[in-house]
């Protein structure tokens, strides 16, 4: 008997259900990459019946090359109605995925009190619809809506509902604990009847209500389930889905069931961090596996036996899922993380152990004060560059001045004024923007430009603000985090302070520093003339 | 038999090991006051052998009356040495405490490892310790120390420790998964056996690390154990404890166990939120059972589904934990989620369907524009209000202005100017701040202060920024996410603009108007007298 796991990522769709995830079609293409290269074997990307964000997501996946297979979810179809007139089932077919999700009603009570139909057409509802995709030459996974509880209340209709949908070809029978509310030794008990009862393949789909997702996919998994769905991070409605980042390494780590190779596991905390950074959703720092705290050892006795054997406080090696160990003591995250990344840049630190050190000491500090260079790789870099010597500087601050001004009925006008001094020459430049931190970045690159035209084929892609102590919102430090692209790369650069403003420039100047890492100034000469407010020659 | 479940709380002790948490001796008594309400049966306060903080709060207990016992939490005594001139072991005997709670080793490889002595020394460890508090009189629970590992490698050995226990008078065996790595079959098995050959009554103490911890704790409980342990939250090391917070409705409501009263499981939540509140420590929205999502409904079906019976979406009913539905709305949503608040907020949608027409509208059109309500219920209600007639105006804009000024090696300043009109009188005032929203803030809230001394009493908790429209960062659209608190409430407001300050201010005024709902003004002469750039009367 094979052990593989068939891993069905629901993110894209029911984990948008979660509050405070919104995620545009750019976003779900993201991740949808991203899902790809960390193996799930099921993507779905939503519901191409119900908005146009969903439907420009399945037209842009059909452009790319994915292992995974896209999934489009959809229901059955509506009561007394007919399977090929449906409009909703209709966007399935049309959105071109070669895979449907379709969820059906498996509680009596739902049938009766949500849908206000029979029984008898809830299962024709769940035949027509699957025989209707099945034609349409789609696989088919049928989602059983709350199965549990309608197997607890009738279990002779949860099992019709199943046995119809098996009639009708449906590949995969998923049982959904949709409300959350099934406990562990149910779960095992349900799935194991249900298992000796059909020969459709078995898939699980559990809630957190109960804080018990984790538990129940692992139950129903030992009872015969091969296909488990949820979503990164557990996002989803109320407490969320069960949560792949937890069950995958469960099941792969602890069980030697095989879900994803071995170096894509390696890949989850990564893809997790990656999630949370598209959805602006803060990750707890205590989230097993992938949590910054997931290995974070505080207690001294744990630290001391730690440094003896990690094995004496670690149920497994954090770097099979990606993660490392961290010891909070001191607020170092990772100096063997550092020590790579500096090899990775040809910087050559077994030469320089003193300016290693200095390197380790700088970004241990810069830590202690709320940088989190996990997603500012270029600012790392820059910081790794300057500290080993090796970056000139394109300029230094005099100063900048921002202005906004708002008046009744008339929309905020913004303008920064930037002082520079750049090789030799004082450069003064204003420009207006959208927001302060928009004319800020205006002003900042058309002074750049002058030296540097190639600034003109970068633009910032991403912007994001977020409050590290929340003790006085306003005024506590802020982190910004920008993202910046040209056609070829993209780099994600870092500033915090008490000031907003002041964390976006440092964000915004380390971008630029970037992009021109290696690039010659032109002579001022050659550049536009000065304008008003342009170039001085010392 | 009794299905009487014993609530053992470690938040003070456990809980404080997780990374962020920290809490005076201060924070530690309220904690222990409002843990003795919710009924919990022991309430470990800490170490008192570690740190002053802690000493200072076994102090505090003895003078108030607790129906909770209060726990003072030590080791086994060093190698080779007398428990009776063990300076930690007196330490708990000096605290005052009628019970202890004492670790030893189980896990044979510990005791090698990290403790480096032998396993009979270990033995006598266990048992002297023990002896001697039972003989100064001390109810003590003994914490196996990595039972589960120690058992699996070794089952003899733990098994031994858990007799040596027995033998010295131990009052509970405590088994504890400390690296968090035991799965619920196994442990299951390994409480059952050793159930069968112990006469003590049996403990669980679980950590979370493969997200099972509430399942672990719940298979140990039909196992037999009949103490469980584990902390509000479910803070604590790595990735925390088990979380009290779903364990004991898991247990009470799912499984018929008793754990606390009826009346104090309705404090659930409020307890979970203060926790929350004092260790200064975000509150997942998604926390089974007690958070803000708990039984929140974003998916239109879901929606129009628990209108005609919560049953259909709602494990539990959320009354029973103190916790309550809430319905979101979204551009997922139907027009029912928006007809919910206003019945919730009593506004009379039935007898004016033109009003509601309207009101549905605008929320169209916001979304559209970028707002989105589900994360700001203040904006929403605020918004509703006004579209029914029910708002008055607490003032107008004429203008605002801001500075935000940078020198070479100087920090950021920043100022704020308003011009309000209030009631007539137009109030012109300013402000420094930490940042433009800050100072934005500080000159608003002395503005409205003259009029409304209670505006004093709220302050903003937290602050978000998303950008909506990524194309090109600073000068496409942000989403501002504003959270205020007052002594008993939370509300959040929103602001979306291509200008963060402007969206800024959308929120921040929201953010007032709602505080200051039903209030009245003073009279001008009742308040402070105007200053320089005070309040100008017409």
């Amino acid at each position: 008997m094979s052990n593989q796991i068939f891993v069905f990522d629901t993110t894209l769709r029911d984990g948008t259900q979660g509050e405070g995830i919104s995620l545009s079609a750019e976003d779900k293409f993201k991740i949808a990459l991203r899902l790809n290269a960390l193996g799930v074997h099921y993507i779905e990307g939503g519901n191409p019946g119900s908005n146009s964000k969903d439907i420009e997501f399945f037209q842009r996946v059909k452009q790319h090359n994915f292992n995974a297979k896209i999934v489009a979810f959809g229901s059955t179809r509506r009561k007394h109605s007919v399977a090929e007139h449906d409009a909703s089932l209709n966007r399935i077919v049309d959105s071109g995925v070669r895979v449907s999700s379709l969820v059906g009603k498996a509680w009596d009570f739902h049938v009766t009190t949500a849908l206000q139909t029979t029984l008898e057409e809830n299962l024709a509802m769940v035949f027509d619809s699957i025989s209707y995709l099945k034609q349409k030459g789609l696989e088919v996974s049928f989602d059983a809506e709350h199965f549990f509880d309608g197997y607890k209340h009738n279990p002779e209709y949860a099992i019709a509902v199943l046995e119809k949908a098996q009639e009708a070809g449906a590949d995969w029978l998923v049982m959904c604990d949709t409300n959350g509310g099934t406990l562990p030794g149910e779960i095992f008990e349900i799935v194991s009847n249900v298992k000796s009862r059909m020969k459709t393949p078995l898939g699980i789909h559990t809630h957190n209500d109960c804080e018990l997702a984790a538990a129940n996919t692992l139950a129903a998994v030992q009872a015969g389930a091969v296909q488990v769905q949820g979503t990164i991070n557990g996002y989803g409605e109320r407490c969320g889905n069960a949560n792949l980042c937890s069950i995958i390494p469960n099941l792969q780590l602890k069980l030697n069931y095989r879900c994803i190779s071995d170096n894509q596991l390696q890949q989850l905390t990564s893809v997790a961090r990656y999630v949370s950074e598209i959805a602006n959703v803060n990750m707890p720092v205590n989230q097993p596996y992938v949590g910054t705290a997931a290995f974070a050892h505080k207690g001294g006795i744990h630290v001391s036996a730690i440094l003896k054997d990690p094995k004496t406080y670690e149920h497994i090696e954090p770097e099979l899922v990606g993660n490392k160990q961290r010891v909070l003591v001191s607020e170092l995250a990772g100096q063997s993380n550092l020590l790579f990344k500096a090899q990775e840049l040809h910087l050559d630190i077994d030469q320089d152990p003193e300016k290693t050190k200095l390197a380790i000491e700088r970004v241990k500090q810069l830590e202690h004060q709320g940088y989190q260079f996990e997603g500012a790789d270029a600012s790392l870099e820059l910081l790794l560059r300057q500290e080993f010597g090796e970056l000139e500087e394109i300029f230094t601050l005099d100063s900048f001045k921002i202005l906004v001004e708002k008046n009744a009925n008339h929309k905020v006008a913004s303008e920064a004024i930037v002082k520079l001094n750049m090789h030799g020459n004082t450069v003064y430049m204003a420009a207006e923007g959208n927001g302060p931190v928009n004319a800020l970045d205006n002003a900042l690159r058309k002074a750049l430009e002058q030296f540097y035209p190639e600034i003109r084929n970068m633009h910032l892609s991403d912007y994001k603000v977020r409050v590290i102590n929340e003790k006085d919102a306003t005024a506590s430090k802020v982190r910004v985090l920008i993202e910046s692209s040209d056609a070829n790369t993209k780099w994600s650069t870092i500033g915090v302070s008490e000031n907003v403003i002041e964390a976006s420039w440092d964000a915004l100047v380390d971008s630029m520093r970037y992009a021109l890492i290696g690039k010659q100034p032109l002579e001022p000469a050659n550049s536009q003339p000065p304008t008003r407010l342009g170039l001085v020659n010392h």
